[in-house]
C-alpha cells in the first residue's frame, strides 16, 4: 500500500475520554486498579468495541484480553498491538489505555478504510501491568513472554491478601469468553504507542519518539558503617560519620555519573539511618542507586565508578562501604525492522521526531525478548505521568496513533480490497 | 589546711562495684531505671551508707535524694555534691554513680581524717537524669534548680503511660524519709564528678578534665523540596534532586563548620525521604542539624553559615530549603572560683590535666544557673559511654575523687579538729 492510512482522530479522542470516565477521580484523573469492577467495566467496554470492529475477542490463563481481526492467512502468526487498561491509584487517562485505544482506531482505520491484511492482527490488553495491585508491574505480558510461570503469577496476593487467581474469578475478567493458554502462542511482530511519561519530546518539540529499546537497569544497596558516638563529646577529628560518607560518596557518584551524560542515570531514592538520633553520630547508613543506560557495556563502567566512588570515600574517612547489587535488567533493543517501519512512517507524515530509549518498563520490554517489538511514543504535558492531572495534545495523540497504523499495516501486508467509494 | 586530704581509693571502687551489682546486666553493664525497683534498691543502699558515715538523708519532692554532713555553722548554705544513680537501659558502671559515690567518699575520707567543714556539705543524687524513662534528662536537677515546674515533672509519664508521680510513689523513692520542698533551697556551691564521656582525656593522656562549662547547643530541622520523576525517564539536567541537594548541604556544612575546629560540632543524626521510593526522584527529604559550640557568639556565627550554605545548594540546584530551629541552649559557663578549686586542686596533686568544655548535659548544667558549679571529668576507656563496656581506670576513679575531695575541702573550710593518730 502506497497510499498513507489515516486514522480518525476525534473518534479516537472521544473513546479515550469515554474509557476514562470509569474510574475517574474527582482530580481529574483515573484510578481502575487490576482486576477491580472498574477494571472489568473498562475491559467489558473495549471488547464492545472490538466487537462493533467485528474483532473476536478472549482471555488467557491471565486475564489478558485479546481481540482479532483476520487476516488472509488464517495460519499466518498475528501482528499484535497492545498496552494496558488498569492505572495507578491516583493514575491518568492516557498511561495504558492511549495504546490500547490507539490499536482500536487503527482496526477501526483499517475497517473504513475496506483495508485487508496478509496476516491477522491482534490487540492485546495486559493485566496487571501497573503492579499497583499486584506485584510485579507487567505481570500479565511477563507471563505471556515466559519471563514469569503461570503458577508463579497466579498466586501472587494483593495488599488484602487476595490471590491473582482469585481476582480473576471474582472481576469477571476471565469469563467473558472461553480461556486460552497464555504461553506458546506465536507472534510475528507486536507494536506498542504510549505516552513518553518524561520530558524529553516535549523539551525538543518532537511529535512522535520512535523508541529503539529499554534501558539496562540495575539496583544496588550501599551498606556505610562508622561509630556511633555522642553528638556533645565526640571531637570532630575523631569521628566516623556515616552520614557525611554517604553524602560524599553521593555527590561523587554524581560527579561521575556526569561522564555518561546525557543517557545514563542516577537516583538515590531511599536511605535509612538505623537506630537513629538527633545527637549521636551515623553508624549505619544504607542507601539505594539506580544505575539505567541503554547499553549494557556503559552500565558496566558505570558500576564500576559506583564501587569505586564508595570504597574511594569510605577509605578516606576510615567508614566501610558495602555497595550489593540487588536487581539487573539488561538493556533490551527492539527490532531494527520494526523500528525502520516505525520510523518510516513518522517520516512520511513528517512529524517531528526522534529516536528515543524507553525509561520506564512497558510491556513492549518483555515482548522484545519474546517476538520481534518497537514503541511509538508521544509527548505527554510537563513530562507528567502516573498522576491525575497526566495530559496528552489531541493532535499528538492522533500522530502516534497514524504512526502505528501505518506500521502495523506495512508488517502485516495491508492492501485496499476495493475502494471504498465503488 | 595546707595538707592534701586523700581518698581511699581501693574502698571507691570497691562501693562501685557493689552498686554495679544492682541491676547487672549479662553484658557486664547496668539497667537501673528511674524510679524502678533497681533504683530503689540503689538508694536504698547509698542511703544505708551515707548513715554509716553518720549523715542524716531524705528526699525533695520529686525524688531527689540528699545526705547531710553537718558543718560548724548550721545555717549557712551547704557545699553540695551530686549526681545521679539511675542509668540507661544498657548503661555502665560509672556514668552518674561515679559522682554520687566519689561523693560518698568524699565524706568518708573527711570523717577519716576527723576534719570538720565551717560550712555543711550534702550529696544529692538527682532523679531520672538519664531521661530513659522519663522525659526530659535531668528532670530532678531541673525541677530543683527552677528551669522546670514541679507539676510539670510529676506529670510526665514513661512509655506504659505511669506519671513520674506513680512512679514516686510505688518505687518507695520518695518514703524513705521526710520528703521536703524541691524548690528554694539555697546552695554555697555545686561539685560534680563524672566521666568525660568522649575521647579527649584519654587521648590526650590527661588524667583529669579541669571542666570550664557546657557547650550552647542549637537543634535545626532542614526541609529540602524538589521534584518527584520517575528514575528512567528523567533526563538527569531535568531533575530536582532533594536527595543530592542534600548531599551536597551536608559537605558544605562539614567544610564551613571545620573553620570553628575544635570546638565547634556538627552532627546530622536523622534524615528522611518523604514517601520514599527506590525508582522515584527524591522531592521531600528532612534532616536534621545539632550545632554546638561552648561560646555563644561561635554558634551564632555556626547558625549562619548553616541556613547560608543551604540556601546556596537550593539555588544552585533549583530547590528549596528551610531550615527550621526546633531547640536552643545556651552556652553555661561554670563559676571561675569553683573551676580554680578545682584546677589547684588537680595542680597540687601533680595530676595531668587539661580544660575541657563539657559536651554532654549534666545535673551540673542546670546547677550552674543556679548557684557557683563546677565539674571534674575522669577518662573513660575509649571514650564509651551509655554502652555495657562503659569502663574506667581505678587510678583514674581515684584521682577524681582526690581533686573533688579537695576542692570541696576549700570551698567547706575544713580544718582538722583534731589528730586522728592522737
Amino acid at each position: 500500500m502506497k497510499d498513507l492510512l489515516q486514522i480518525d482522530g476525534p473518534r479516537l479522542w472521544a473513546s479515550l475520554m469515554e474509557m476514562a470516565r470509569i474510574g475517574a477521580t474527582a482530580g481529574g484523573g483515573v484510578r481502575r486498579l487490576a482486576l477491580t469492577e472498574e477494571d472489568r467495566r473498562g475491559r467489558e467496554l473495549f471488547a464492545r468495541w472490538c466487537h462493533e470492529a467485528g474483532m473476536t475477542t478472549w482471555t488467557d490463563e491471565v486475564g489478558n484480553l485479546f481481540a482479532r481481526r483476520e487476516g488472509d492467512d488464517a495460519h499466518a502468526a498475528p501482528v499484535m498491538m497492545g498496552s494496558h487498561l488498569d492505572t495507578q491509584p491516583e493514575g491518568g487517562r492516557f498511561d495504558g489505555v492511549y495504546g490500547v485505544l490507539a490499536a482500536l482506531e487503527v482496526v477501526r482505520a483499517l475497517n473504513d478504510a475496506n483495508a485487508r491484511t496478509a496476516k491477522p492482527i491482534e490487540i492485546c490488553s495486559w493485566t496487571n501491568e501497573e503492579g499497583a495491585r499486584f506485584t510485579p508491574a507487567m505481570l500479565g505480558s511477563a507471563v505471556f513472554a515466559g519471563a514469569m510461570t503461570l503458577d508463579d503469577a497466579l498466586a501472587r496476593t494483593d495488599a488484602d491478601g487476595v490471590t491473582l487467581a482469585q481476582a480473576l474469578d471474582t472481576s469477571g475478567a476471565n469469563a467473558m469468553t472461553g480461556t486460552r493458554a497464555v504461553q506458546g502462542v506465536q507472534v510475528d511482530a507486536y507494536f506498542e504507542a504510549h505516552i513518553e511519561q518524561g520530558p524529553i519530546l516535549e523539551a525538543n518539540r518532537n511529535t512522535i519518539g520512535v523508541v529503539t529499546g529499554g534501558q539496562a537497569i540495575r539496583w544496588f544497596d550501599v551498606n556505610v558503617t562508622g561509630v556511633a558516638a555522642h553528638a556533645g563529646t565526640t571531637p570532630m577529628r575523631y569521628r566516623k560519620d556515616a552520614w557525611f560518607g554517604a553524602a560524599q560518596m553521593s555527590l561523587d557518584l554524581e560527579r561521575a555519573m556526569a561522564r555518561y551524560a546525557p543517557l545514563g542515570l542516577v537516583t538515590i531514592g531511599q536511605a535509612q539511618i538505623a537506630n537513629s538520633s538527633r545527637n549521636t553520630i551515623a553508624a549505619n547508613l544504607t542507601f539505594t542507586v539506580d544505575l539505567r543506560h541503554p547499553d549494557d557495556a556503559q552500565l558496566d563502567a558505570m558500576e564500576q565508578d559506583l564501587r569505586a566512588v564508595c570504597a574511594a570515600a569510605a577509605a578516606s574517612r576510615e567508614l566501610n562501604a558495602t555497595v550489593t547489587q540487588v536487581w539487573s535488567s539488561p538493556a533490551t533493543p527492539f527490532d531494527t525492522q520494526c523500528v525502520a517501519l516505525v520510523e518510516q512512517a513518522t517520516q512520511r507524515f513528517g512529524y517531528p521526531h526522534e529516536r528515543i530509549v524507553s525509561g520506564a518498563g512497558h510491556d513492549a520490554i518483555h515482548l522484545a525478548r519474546y517476538c520481534p517489538t518497537a514503541m511509538v511514543f508521544i509527548p505527554c504535558v510537563d513530562g507528567l505521568s502516573h498522576n491525575e492531572a497526566e495530559d496528552a495534545l489531541p493532535a499528538d495523540v492522533t500522530a502516534g496513533a497514524n504512526v502505528l497504523l501505518n506500521a502495523v499495516a506495512a508488517r502485516a501486508g495491508a492492501y485496499v480490497a476495493a475502494p471504498a467509494h465503488a
